[in-house]
């Protein structure tokens, strides 16, 4: 995957975005089926082609998934997506309630992505009456998003693992934008020998640097236009590596300070950290994970960039 | 099922362990490949014939072992055994280092019962350096068992967990004399969607009632002439029920009465239950869990019935 590499450090050059719209009105010919039981979904499962190709999303879809969504087609005989909004990865004061959903446009999507079935449970059909079988990754998650927000991985983890075992993918496609997420799948796979290959692929971004994300839909127009200083801070911390800054401390206090100079913008955390252990780094050692987490207004953001 | 549903009331009856022993040196027809790797496990796996069978022992096996894999044999085109001795679900204090290991004799056994393979992974194999996912069962993993052995049911959970992502059966086989295991078992099967059947099996006893146990080897004669207090406990509340006693807690004062006046022993818990939560009943409704722990000298023994 050297195309990966490639696109993974560029942060400043020009935007996917454009090269994903153009995709995703090609497609049309596929037919593609929605079931909404597990039931259902294992039937739809026993007739689909080997490797199958999968990607779970909460909905609320934009180009970053599309991308996922093209790779997993290109990669596989079948592709599988899922739309789930995962309560049990929000904590009692966030944004359950008010994520966007909207199926018909994320199925519309996904039909345009050639998916061949869409796995839509309810959250009754996922987590039913009595519920308490959990997966936890311990270490990893306790630091950087599982600091801010408790029990998010416990409940990533245990929906990931459900819809690997009800879908039974091949391979499954995860974007380096949620960089934990990545790391905290990819060591259960690898942990609980679930015996799926794990794919990451690129942040994908406007053409202003801000990462695509569901929630950039709650930004308002000012909001907006402050929401790539996540970016430009990543892009500063970047450049101070390329000159040969090794202070990591440092590279975080001019992060903060650029993101300070932003009235909306409240940093909860900016991070220099090891990519496996998460780690917070006193000297830079490449490979270095470069992330942060701020709130523009209301909504809270997240970015991040590996610096090799 | 019909036949279990009458085998494990039968607490009193003429012993299976006979008809086991007749069963076990019939056997013999079968070659059986030994792999000691999850790489190895799951080539293996590619070229069994299904549906596949499963037994997860940790060795130590006795005709209550045999017993699982005989209807393992009868109900599947192959069969694959586990022997592992699982350090996750023993305790600090625990006989995690005692516990009793005899690898050729378990294997002969398993080769006459007609097993397909054994995966017998080293704990480096199934644990390596940094391990930190683990799967917990949460409210009925507090109690009995699990509030007297902190952390075991995590460490079972998580072990069968990857032992079923690894061998993926269609059926696995449990014993009914871990009763709190099997529950623990199904309730994960089915919160976590691992398209496992489960059977659980009735309890093999020897000649005089005591529940076939690897443990059983660390009794010194004495203590082995005590252990059948636990059964025999066991059989008064199944009577006491059956005269139409309701009041729980006089069958359980009855029970630690009984077993008082065992010198060698020592209560760690004596229960009348829901079989579903595993709650505390103060009136008897069928059905109920009725279980014990009871330490005979150092020796550790749990026993369990369920009164219909």
């Amino acid at each position: 995957m050297t195309e990966t590499a490639e696109m993974k450090s560029n942060l400043t050059g020009p935007s996917p975005a454009i090269a994903e719209r153009a995709f995703l009105f090609e497609r049309g010919k596929y037919a593609m089926r929605v079931v909404e039981t597990i039931v259902a979904m294992r039937q739809e499962r026993k007739r689909l082609k080997g490797p199958v190709g999968f990607v779970a999303t909460m909905g609320g879809l934009h180009a970053g998934h599309m991308s996922l969504v093209r790779q997993a087609r290109a990669d596989n005989a079948s592709v599988v997506a899922s739309i789930f909004v995962n309560p049990a990865q929000f904590g009692p004061t966030e944004d359950f309630k008010n994520y966007p959903r909207d199926l018909p446009r994320d199925l519309a999507m996904l039909k345009e992505g050639g998916v061949d079935i869409v796995f839509a449970p309810s959250v009754a059909e996922m987590y039913p009456e009595g519920f308490s079988s959990w997966v936890d990754i311990e270490g990893v998650t306790e630091r950087l998003e599982g600091a801010s927000r408790p029990g998010h991985f416990r409940g990533v983890a245990t929906v990931v693992n459900k819809l690997f075992n009800i879908i039974q993918p091949d391979v499954a496609y995860f974007g380096q934008k949620d960089a934990q997420q990545a790391l905290v799948i990819k060591k259960m796979v690898r942990e609980l020998n679930t015996g799926i290959e794990v794919v990451v692929m690129p942040t994908v971004r406007e053409a202003d640097g801000l990462a695509m994300s569901s929630r950039n839909v709650y930004l308002n127009p000012e909001e907006r236009k402050a929401a790539p200083v996540l970016c430009r801070a990543l892009c500063l911390a970047e450049e101070l590596c390329k000159k040969g800054e090794k202070d990591a401390e440092k590279i975080r206090r001019r992060m903060r300070a650029l993101i300070g100079k932003e009235p909306l913008a409240n940093i909860d955390y900016v991070s220099i950290a090891e990519p496996e252990t998460l780690m917070e780094m006193d000297a830079v050692r490449a490979p270095a994970l470069i992330s942060l987490a701020v709130k523009i207004g209301r909504t809270r953001l997240i970015d991040n960039v590996v610096v090799e």
